[in-house]
């Protein structure tokens, strides 16, 4: 999750040919990104309109809002925070799908009805898988210890966060993932909790912990339990970084799996990006990190340390995770190099700069919505019982999102259903394929039956 | 949770005057519970009816198969187990109650939006109830050490009970509900993991847990943690077994204070409700049951030991939980007494026996449907963010579930969303009177209020 503020400027300005040119202008000038620009009303000789920005924090938004203040036809109206008004009451609430209008109804879904259920998956655990939501079912699990570009938060400040991934998995994907920050103090607690959930869930979520303490967990729970274990703060930007670099190669005219590879900031994030590099394209990845410890664990998984000028200077594609703007130089870009300045709010180089100094395709974080990868990874893996999600299976989700990408797009946008259909379809067949999965007819594995499970309110064992 | 079997029997009756008659009667002399009658086709000679059943078990179904099938003019043309149909794919899902269609929409709900919101319940902890759902949100959850009528399941097998539960509460009291079965071993541990999920939840639901287990993980997680926490295989029948007996004293002209009242079987529930009652009455009620442990509890609870014999010829109000079925001779009833009889799916004593035997009321478990307790009672402790569901509370749940029957019933049914918002409403001035909960508009305790909550999709604080 990036930092930044979300601001809805709402801005009068008088009509005049080029005035919405001369605001705009001084927007981006600003380094105001814009989203959505609605008009509010024309009016007889001014014109209201909204504006959606993303700012770095408050001053930001002051020097903004000064900017705008400084052109002769534009005025602010307002500031808007629709931010707050969007959590308010939480984002996700659980719902009934079975009537329970009648007595008739309530008797069959609760007592005694229940009891019948309760006998057949106690006789046959299998059946838990057909009987209940558990094969949609998500924990998103947190103790708040480390959230991205934030740091430690008392546990339940991380609930907003958890709320917003089950939002994103029930939209998106049709599953039903249960947010919960638990109060625990050591790793070994952590695990026990997790642990103790198993029965209730058909895979886990870890989210906004911090990095070595989530990977040390990540890893025993892997080991120590039958379901998958999704890490967002890495897997997910492993899989995106991966699928970009593809079509960064792409653009550039390159075969990933032949040029030399660098990446700067070896945290979560570009130590499991470099770490998927490795697995997809066989090849050392050259690693740099202020942090020694992070050059260690990179070396050990088969990367090559190595410093930035080295990295800018050899590398054919570059990526960035260091948390840091300004850290690449525009002296040291390479004539022909990819370059994928990932870091939020600001990136390591401007994409911009980037290409001025002579890359061939340079992109920033922005660019890359991480949040395409989620939903249709973690579907995937449900609905064939993936026991684990592989590297195989977050390879294919990778391929699935660069091919699905619009032509000069890196990634494609999470809006739209259909793609995380084709994912958990490219992850389903790559969990079967890989002897982690089962399924009872493969003739289902269709992406179409994939968007039918998402819309269809129910994800039933395929 | 009772046990039985529900079934619908499709049947094919020869359109003759007085034969619906005939059949009903035979169905009813087998001993079903009828509910509703569909009329699925009148043909030219024949009629096709549905009749959903309550049975006790496969035994029984076979014998009521065998009483129709002895009639003339009566075919069974199918049994229907509309049951499981009823629970596939589980009963609950999460869903989204943020718009996520837009870019713009995502980055308020999600990246960077939500950092904001972490950053101001991080800063001030009390905003966690404005911005999560965590103030209508309840934790369901058990271990299967104990479900009512079953006993042990393996945990995963409870996780169909607790999603009936969750259904209930988001069906009738807005609520959203975890349904959580946890893999642990012994007390400390299943209360380690629950006190690790209190930052997710403003309440726990305690379900299908072993009964001493219960009550002593239930007594250590009331002083160990600051939210409510209700036992629902022993607080729903408490609240519903004081309701019934206030209403079954109305109906004989009785005052409940003044009469003396005898509980047979002390288990989780009959426990309970003794206790309740005795909390209510402030006089000791007469218990019986099998296993001396029970009984001790209750005396030391304020209760006085007793012989079936000496309940039934002394009290003037008997209620039975004992689990088994015809406990209670009917040459042991005493002249104007009241008698409910609970367990299921058979009576300590059928009504009409008792009725026969001269007792002024007498009524069975089936008049009394206990869901309609639970989702008041946790809608009420939550709105006004109550500490603790305390006796006085279940009390005022009890009063306003009597209030609120039918003439001639002992209970109102749960089907109507209106008595949950009254239940909350009592519920949450006794909190208020009581001081273990706070609101910031007393204004706002009215019963319309709560029915706005429950409709209006979101919990928001008071």
């Amino acid at each position: 999750m990036a930092r930044g503020l979300v601001r809805t400027l709402r801005i009068r300005t008088r009509r005049k040919h080029g005035n919405l040119g001369l605001l705009t202008s001084a927007l981006g000038d600003a380094g105001a990104t814009i989203g959505e620009i609605l008009t509010i009303k024309f009016g007889h000789s001014f014109t209201v309109r909204d504006f959606n920005l993303i700012l770095d924090d408050e001053e930001h938004l002051r020097s903004v809002l000064a900017a705008v203040e400084g052109l002769t036809d534009s005025e602010i109206v307002e500031v808007i925070n629709q931010v707050q008004a969007v959590h308010e009451g939480g984002k996700v609430r659980m719902q009934s799908r079975v009537p329970l209008e009648s007595l008739t109804a309530m008797q069959s879904a609760l007592s005694p009805g229940v009891a019948e259920i309760v006998d057949l998956i106690d006789k046959e655990p299998a059946l838990a898988e057909r009987y209940t939501a558990i094969q949609r079912t998500v924990a998103i699990v947190s103790d708040g210890s480390g959230l991205r570009g934030v740091g430690r938060v008392r546990s339940q400040a991380v609930l907003p966060v958890l709320e917003a991934k089950a939002a994103l998995l029930a939209s998106r994907a049709g599953l039903n993932a249960l947010p919960i920050c638990l109060d625990v103090a050591s790793e070994d607690d952590f695990i026990r909790a997790v642990k103790a959930l198993r029965p209730s869930c058909g895979a886990i979520l870890l989210d906004a912990m911090a990095g070595g303490r989530a990977v040390r967990i990540c890893r025993r729970l892997h080991e120590e339990l039958d379901i998958p274990v999704f890490h967002d703060d890495a897997d997910s930007p492993a899989v995106a970084g991966l699928a970009a670099a593809l079509n960064a190669c792409r653009r550039t005219g390159k075969d990933l799996s032949r040029v030399t590879i660098g990446q700067i900031g070896l945290g979560t994030a570009g130590g499991a990006i470099a770490e998927l590099l490795m697995r997809y394209t066989g090849n050392p990845v050259l690693g740099e990190d202020v942090n020694p410890a992070g050059v260690s664990r990179h070396v050990a998984l088969g990367g090559k340390g190595a410093h930035l000028e080295e990295i800018m200077g050899t590398c054919d594609v570059v990526i960035a995770n260091t948390g840091h703007s300004d850290v690449i130089p525009p002296g040291l870009v390479r004539e022909g190099q990819a370059i994928l300045a990932l870091s939020e709010p600001r990136p390591e180089i401007e994409p911009y700069d980037a290409t001025l100094a002579g890359a061939a395709f340079a992109a920033d974080g922005r660019a890359l919505n991480k949040s395409v990868v989620l939903p249709g990874i973690l579907l995937g893996a449900l609905a064939v019982k993936a026991r684990a999600i592989t590297d195989e299976m977050k390879i294919a989700a990778a391929l699935s999102l660069a091919d699905a990408a619009d032509e000069g797009d890196l990634l494609p946008t999470p809006l739209e259903v259909t793609i995380h259909a084709e994912v958990a379809c490219a992850v389903a067949r790559a969990a079967l394929k890989g002897g982690v999965g089962t399924i009872s007819d493969r003739a289902l594995l269709r992406p179409e039956a994939f968007l039918e499970l998402i819309s269809d309110d129910r994800l039933l064992p395929l």
